[in-house]
């Protein structure tokens, strides 16, 4: 759909009839809100509309066929909000709208220096022919601050030109179960000279969730040759400032339109309106310019850190760069109590919340390419939620936290029982993401205090969790389903029997260091840790002596065992061919489930069982998660097959831009877009952290004739390049440290080439 | 909350704190419709409205959380139909309602002789006392029509009286899914003194499924010493007849109102006044005695076949008489389009759809107190629904037919995946139900050719749904819920795989003798028997040598196992107290599984099989099905457990009478009612069949002193009466037989004593 480029994604082609996946793929963000590619004077045809604002959401009724004891109450969703870029305008008294109004030069990119999103087109109307031009970007440097930038120039006649500046609350998400309108209104004020606000509340809700207000406030500048008429309109969560003017021919306008946005998560209600007002004054001050100016910085400082060059795939060039560009556009750690939902702020489905993708999948990265700060704002985001995690455990009658498959508060807001109530190994992650940030960055501090807190919580839910088989005489873990979701209620998933042992055994070892406070706090007795070890020492792991692998799952033998590669190509993906029961029962495998363990604990497998292992499941696995084919890269990168390692990359490397599963439409795969830099810097670079040595083992894909990436480790940044005549390490910034570079240490001062 | 009667459920006390489970106690219906126990004047207080008419129901949109590829695209309701009975009356100005109005001697019964509920109470008003009864019974002669008879009289003082009669179709169903009105006027006529008439119609629905018209026509009688006036009103969706008239002081009135009831099922809509006009004035020449006395004939009948004396235990009495009357005011065969829904008349629960219940646990009584017809006409209701049950199969991607698990057109419509994708055990009770009426009957004339093509098209399912492990060596049944609905998606569950096997067999061995014609349609090749042979000899049954049981499903022994008596009083029935994910992996039983299987086939294990097995099973079962306790029962009386035998048929005789469960309320356990009787006579008289060999091994009851029992046998009646002394057999009608009885074959001509 958009051309290759380095850095822009860009398009002189207005997809009218894949509308959405072209709004999905030019959606921007700041962490603090963002939206879909949706046009400023507004679109007709088929189009998903979507603001979203981080942390503002709405618990809608669990509605299921059959209620059963421990579901949650309500499924909590992000809701699309206030539309602050809506700015219908006519030109001589004809409406804009690109599904009917003839035009011609049309183009659009999304910059991902700056994530500055242009767009401009020549309307050609009788006699007439104006040139708009569109930019826009969410601030990072005054995150509550929006700034469009609309610029007309007629090429050819006189135009009469009205622009209908709107903050404009009349929208709806459009998941069935949101037929009704979730805002209200509580005030507004329209202002043709000042700053027109309007201030909305969510709908009341029976579950004690807070109601969330948002005001916005705007202020439009206009510079016309010619003087410009101004009036306010307002209606029902609605404002609007209207501007008409005149250009004769050749004469050109811009109008520049300040959106600021505070919420009740900062700003109590009544004091919106001020706070509005405020930020409206520090924006204005600033204008356009500088506020651009200051975005430039920020994100150049973002890509000298992150970017990655890839010399010989231009293809993969742009997509790992969009990857980058949209991860950081939807966190950045800014506000500790926000997360990465599956979609970020590019879309509806799943909802906007946290699932625990942002552990396994996300925070592997951010440790490498965003400050400390950042993954550790992640880790205090699952601390501040322990309540909720306790509460979830409650539900089903277990001690200690579970924390929650979907959530935006703590509390479990996902309502299939197989998912809720027995994916409970996303704990395993939580607790391990603690021992990954800990490890990677040196700094024990989280751990010692929170952390301890959180891993003694998730190793109290394990210890009640499993249960002893006397017939066994081992202790087992029945009832699960596994990162694999295509097997539900299984006994003793191999992956999560093995990550409830590692988080005792994790916490048994950290516990020692903890803050003195937090022992106390905690106070768990000698009785209670011999527990742990006894569960430790007699878990029972599912294994296959013969075929020297782990096995999946209980029975998961007994299957008829085929690889993937028997399916007929029209039933693929089966998840949208086979019925459920049908899907449940075949041996195929979503994604990484043993592998997802050996990705975890890689250090403590041999090659042999990571090579029996991955030749056993990944033949069986459909990858049908996109979170699926990275962690496949990695390994089998690892393991020498570096062409299965290439193929698997590029099915996570340009996921979105060739919108390989047909669904972006609905919205980026925001969570699986670090896959493709866990690719090329776990998989094809090796890099591995363990143990305070930090170590690579590069290889070049076949068709690329270099790469380069940097990583931050331990303050210092280290640049790593590969050609086709080895590896090159540069320590960018910091002191010098000994890395191991196809297991040989390597004293890295300035350079190193290995 | 009643009176210990033999054959009345009768109290003197309104129980207004329990108004809706009085209702469900005091529900009556013909089979073609039936209703709850309201009020006919109407009353205020907390009661639950319910009239339903068989096979009128509503396709209700399938709402998941998340939806899985074959859910059925709706949810099949019975719904809440025109209410007749309705005639709010005034005295005196005075609205009588038993919420509010002052009364005294109260009196309600349900007559089991004949199904008539009678009701009376004396109003006290000012300066006046009336004494109102009222009688209503669903007609079994026509059984369209019901008859309502009120008779007033003036105790003391004079009355002024006011009737509005009416046909009121502004109801809707409790169920939350419901909240919008599903009924449209076509038509309506109000007449004060011919007939009134209201038709009205489902509204649209967007499955294919038909919309149901109903006309319902009345006319009132009534007989006053002064004369009365009438007028006629209608309003929207309702008609009345009013009636006012003026009683003396001692003197006595009778109303009696003629209902007539045609649906679109047996008459088009266009035809339906008529239709219900012709039936009129049969009803209404007939007139109240003619038709109460087909009425008593035909109960008498009834009776005559079925009843159940028991001497020495008038709650066990009254219990089974009660089960056995609701059970035939439910269903007796009229209609080959209905079947016996686990509510059904009395309640909306369930949804009055069918259930696998009917096969597993009513055909085995009903073909022993109904003339064969009976059964033979549900075993046609599953021929019928052939292109439902294929249509299921195709849905899961397999071949052959899957009876639903819910329906009421064949077409699967229940939405959680584990039952309706996985709870496929429903198709072997459903092939099982041939079986026993073939070989009970000894009328081969249903499985030589209807039943033929059910087996077959079970067959065809089965052997596609197995799969071969390679590992093993061996065929199995991966992901199925069994009979246990506290496990689901487990592998190999015995009970399943032992019915899927012994279809296959049972198809294999009637095929032959089937008619030539269906031979030749069916086409069974010799390759396929192969094969249907292959999967039977081949076929994995998991098992414990060591325990001498059979093994529930794979991996069943690796659980905690427990007694069910270790779960702390509090915390029962668990299903009300646990989270679901608990219940799953707890090794607790909610009704017979691989028992049911031991049940089913009982001649093909041996009396050391039954004990290991039971003696594992009963005391993990929590029996929080309804349809458990009966099974279980009739195990422990052939094992000679006759204390326990006699404590689990306690929990099934009073079931509902005594409110065991709490949850009569929303209506009758009607597929559980014949639980009582199974554990009378399969249990405590060891009644078995097979091979052509009737056989019985009584038992009394330490607490009775005698019972009684008559079955329908093969164009005979058999009375059996049990007492301290033994057994004494009685051929009531019918040709001399050979029936063994404590394994001695003794030849019945007339009355046998053994």
């Amino acid at each position: 759909m958009f051309d290759i480029d380095p850095w822009l994604i860009r398009t002189h082609t207005l997809a009218k009839d894949d509308k959405r996946l072209q709004e999905s793929l030019t959606a921007i963000g700041n962490g603090y809100m963002g939206l879909r590619g949706n046009f400023e004077e507004g679109y007709s045809g088929d189009s998903l509309q979507g603001t979203y604002y981080g942390g503002v959401w709405f618990p809608d009724k669990t509605r299921v066929g059959w209620w059963k004891i421990g579901y949650p109450e309500y499924f909590g969703k992000a809701i699309n909000g206030p539309d602050f870029i809506s700015m219908p305008l006519t030109i001589n008294n004809v409406p804009i709208d690109l599904a009917k109004t003839p035009f011609h030069d049309f183009y659009l990119s999304l910059d991902m220096h700056n994530a500055v999103l242009h767009r401009e087109f020549i309307v050609d109307l009788p006699d007439t022919q104006v040139q708009l031009s569109f930019d826009r970007f969410m601030s990072n440097d005054i995150r509550q601050a929006a700034v469009i930038r609309m610029t007309a120039t007629t090429l050819q006649g006189s135009a009469d030109i009205r622009v209908e500046s709107r903050l404009d609350s009349n929208v709806h998400n459009e998941d069935s179960n949101y037929e009704e309108m979730l805002w209200q209104e509580l005030g507004r004020h329209a202002d043709s000279n000042g700053t027109s606000y309007l201030t909305v509340i969510t709908k009341p809700n029976p579950y004690d969730v807070p109601r969330f207000s948002i005001t916005l406030s705007m202020t439009n500048h206009l510079t016309s040759p010619a003087p410009a008429t101004r009036t306010a309109e307002d209606g029902s969560l609605l404002v609007q400032e209207d501007l008409s003017w005149h250009l004769g021919e050749g004469e050109s306008s811009t109008l520049t339109k300040f959106v600021t946005v505070v919420t009740s998560r900062d700003i109590p209600t009544d004091k919106q309106v001020e706070a509005g007002q405020d930020l409206m004054s520090k924006v204005a001050h600033k204008g356009y310019d500088a506020l651009l100016a200051a975005q430039n910085k920020i994100w150049r400082e973002r890509w000298d850190m992150a970017d990655v060059v890839i010399d010989g795939d231009d293809e993969a060039q742009q997509g790992i760069r969009f990857n980058l560009a949209q991860l950081f556009m939807t966190y950045y750690g800014d506000d500790a109590r926000l997360n990465i939902g599956p979609k970020g702020f590019t879309g509806e489905k799943y909802g906007g919340a946290t699932y625990w993708d942002t552990e396994a999948y996300i925070i592997p990265m951010y440790l490498s390419v965003t400050p400390p700060k950042v993954v550790r704002q992640l880790l205090e985001y699952r601390y501040n939620q322990l309540a909720g995690a306790f509460h979830n455990a409650q539900q089903q009658g277990l001690k200690g936290a579970l924390f929650p498959m979907v959530t935006f508060n703590g509390i479990e807001s996902h309502n299939e029982w197989e998912i809720t109530f027995e994916e409970i190994h996303r704990n395993g992650a939580i607790a391990h993401a603690i021992a990954q940030y800990t490890d990677y960055t040196g700094d024990h501090s989280y751990v010692d205090d929170h952390g301890i807190e959180v891993l003694v919580a998730i190793s109290r839910f394990w210890a009640d969790r499993v249960h002893f088989s006397k017939r066994k005489g081992q202790y087992m873990i029945h009832g699960v389903t596994g990162p694999n979701e295509y097997e539900n209620n299984v006994n003793n998933n191999w992956y999560t029997n093995t990550m409830a042992t590692w988080t005792l055994r994790y916490t048994l070892k950290m516990l020692p260091e903890a803050k003195a406070s937090q022992r106390e706090k905690l106070a768990v007795s000698a009785e209670e840790k011999a527990h742990w070890q006894d569960i430790i020492d007699r878990m029972y792991y599912p294994e296959d002596k013969k075929l020297g692998i782990f096995v999946q799952n209980d029975t998961f033998l007994d299957k008829d065992i085929r690889p993937a590669s028997s399916i007929p190509a029209d039933q693929r993906p089966i998840n949208q061919h086979w019925s459920w029961d049908r899907i449940l029962r075949s041996p195929f495998i979503k994604q990484a489930d043993v592998l997802q363990g050996i990705y975890f604990l890689n250090d403590e497998f041999t090659m042999q069982q990571k090579e029996r292992n991955y030749d056993f499941y990944e033949p069986l696995t459909v990858h049908e998660s996109s979170l699926s084919p990275s962690i496949h890269a990695i390994l089998a990168a690892e393991l020498g097959k570096e062409d299965k390692a290439v193929e698997l990359y590029q099915r996570t490397a340009r996921l979105d831009l060739d919108n390989y599963n047909n669904d972006t439409d609905d919205g980026l795969h925001i969570t699986s877009m670090s896959g493709s830099w866990l690719a090329i810097v776990q998989g094809f670079a090796g890099m591995r952290q363990h143990a305070d040595k930090l170590s690579f083992k590069p290889l070049l894909p076949k068709h690329w004739h270099k790469y380069t990436f940097a990583i931050n480790y331990r303050d210092r940044i280290i640049q790593v390049t590969v050609d086709s005549s080895g590896a090159t390490l540069q320590l960018l910034k910091g002191d010098p440290l000994t890395v191991w570079v196809y297991d040989k240490p390597e004293e890295l001062t300035a350079s190193v080439r290995a």
